[in-house]
């Protein structure tokens, strides 16, 4: 899986010698935009579980620069992410964030790019959405943030959570392998769709997120939302109908007791629920103490197989746009 | 406009002792679910702008419950609101909370209820959405907001928001009057759509998140998502074409330059766009040191008379439900 080229994990190990070099840290804000945003957040879950002296903040980049966070300072790590490097929000961000004196990591597939070079201590992660690997960015993101964790908090789940990612890339292959026969199906039964919702909670709410606004709303043009699923009981619910297509994703950790109540809710009054479930994915091979740290890691892979062949059943690539990349904006 | 019945005043002032008889408070948490939660994110909004010392923390009651922060105990405030005093998480999540040691508020508007017998600190609020007062839930979670950040952080707002609350109910009802023909003409234009977006940023991301899951969602059956103004062109903004509606809430502080590059975006693509701003509505009047901690207020009462125009529109009161209240779920 590992690509022995790429420097990720002492460039993880340089990262966090220097959070090492500063006692003082109290927050850790996730800084990104779009897709890169959306893995911020299972972090910010990650911090509030078990961050007992440092508080964690997800913030979209432009968000970031103008809410100017109160204690962003010599007290703050910040850690930032852009595929290309290039984002224009997640540039200012970084600068922004160096120039208050926080310290700086932002994870990048493009050495020399703009954030990379915006940053102290830069992290390369590798893109190879629909397999996985403890090199690609959500993975890297949880080291970095346990390994802090770690160092400051005495939290022990680091070893767990490497455990957790050496497994990981064979229980997904092996989730895909047998999923295939329902993803075409799934594919062709939604591929006239025009609004699709994805649902969860924890930090699965962060895949939901994600596949609604990168994968519906942009790469396929469908109207879509990530609902919370205890939120789904607050308002979002009466939108549901028999003909109201939902994808929910159902973890194994503290929040599946929500998920079950949305599915079995969701499923009574909708013809076209679709549950993704972390268990009969094979992830109860995960120690039960990290599962929710990395479960949404597994759905995010799957879910992009998922949506590789909805676009082949529409006739509408991935890769097409109308607007991003194609004018200025 | 206040009804002198309410104790408000000296709950706000009894509460806020409280917090001043703590010194080792280091966050707050802002607990609820639904249009509840969705008012805790412009606090979590001011904490984060504000808050030297102190984080602040906006989280849905059960995702609370489940995530079961690190840091929650004797140096936490955790403040909750639930209008009938008995929504189950929310009740559930105070008593969670003390449990643990914090000190917990609640906001509610029947006393007695479980959710008012649960916390400490109880405080009554006044609810009536198509006017604006001091005394109304935004309002009340301002001002023990900012009293906790003055008592705690130095921050010296709070006479500032007492001011800008105090102009507030003036401001909007001349808002609404003078936009009573466009809101007549939006919602006749609006009542045949299926899928209407909000978007907006900073403290006004909460009132499109509102706005979405219950006004569009679950009293109009309408599909609906609230989309961040810079998250918009990171993914959703690839779903505008000339017959997507969006509501863009125009705002006055740091970040309006996310949302009139949304509005400039949006309005070029889509025939279907509707800005509020809030210096057309008046909130110019308002301090601008203060004035992105009110203006969601302004946004939220004007909405409530844009929606009920759509409920005419559409022969769709908002009272009308098919799940919530009428079943178990």
């Amino acid at each position: 899986m590992t690509d022995q080229s790429l420097p990720t994990d002492a460039q993880i190990a340089a990262a966090l010698a220097s959070v090492a070099a500063r006692p003082q840290v109290t927050e850790i804000y996730f800084v990104a935009c779009g897709g890169s945003y959306s893995i911020m957040m299972p972090v910010q879950y990650a911090v509030d579980r078990h961050g007992k002296t440092i508080a964690g903040h997800a913030l979209n980049a432009g968000e970031f620069v103008a809410r100017n966070p109160a204690r962003l300072g010599a007290t703050s790590v910040v850690i930032l992410c852009s595929h290309s490097g290039t984002t224009p929000e997640t540039v200012e961000a970084a600068r922004f964030a160096r120039a208050k004196g926080a310290l700086t990591i932002a994870l990048t597939t493009i050495p020399g790019s703009p954030l990379d070079q915006a940053v102290e201590f830069p992290v390369y992660y590798r893109h190879a959405p629909k397999t996985f690997g403890a090199d690609h960015s959500p993975a890297v993101l949880a080291r970095l943030t346990f390994g802090i964790l770690g160092l400051r908090d005495g939290c022990v789940l680091a070893p767990k959570l490497d455990t957790a990612l050496a497994k990981l890339p064979a229980i997904v292959d092996q989730a895909i392998a047998a999923h295939s026969d329902r993803i075409a199906a799934w594919a062709e039964a939604h591929k006239r769709e025009t609004v699709i919702y994805m649902m969860g909670a924890g930090a699965n709410h962060a895949t939901a997120y994600s596949y609604a606004i990168c994968i519906f709303q942009e790469m396929q043009w469908i109207h879509s939302a990530a609902i919370h699923s205890d939120e789904y009981f607050h308002g979002p619910f009466e939108v549901t109908d028999f003909d109201v297509p939902f994808v929910i994703l159902r973890g194994m950790g503290p929040s599946r007791v929500m998920d079950d109540r949305a599915i079995a809710f969701a499923s009574k009054f909708s013809d076209r629920t679709t549950v993704l479930c972390a268990e009969e994915m094979g992830l109860g091979a995960i120690d039960v103490a990290i599962v929710d740290q990395v479960e949404h890691m597994a759905f995010g892979t799957i879910l992009r197989v998922y949506a590789d062949k909805l676009a082949d059943s529409r006739g509408h690539p991935l890769t097409v746009r109308r607007y991003m990349w194609k004018m200025d904006y």
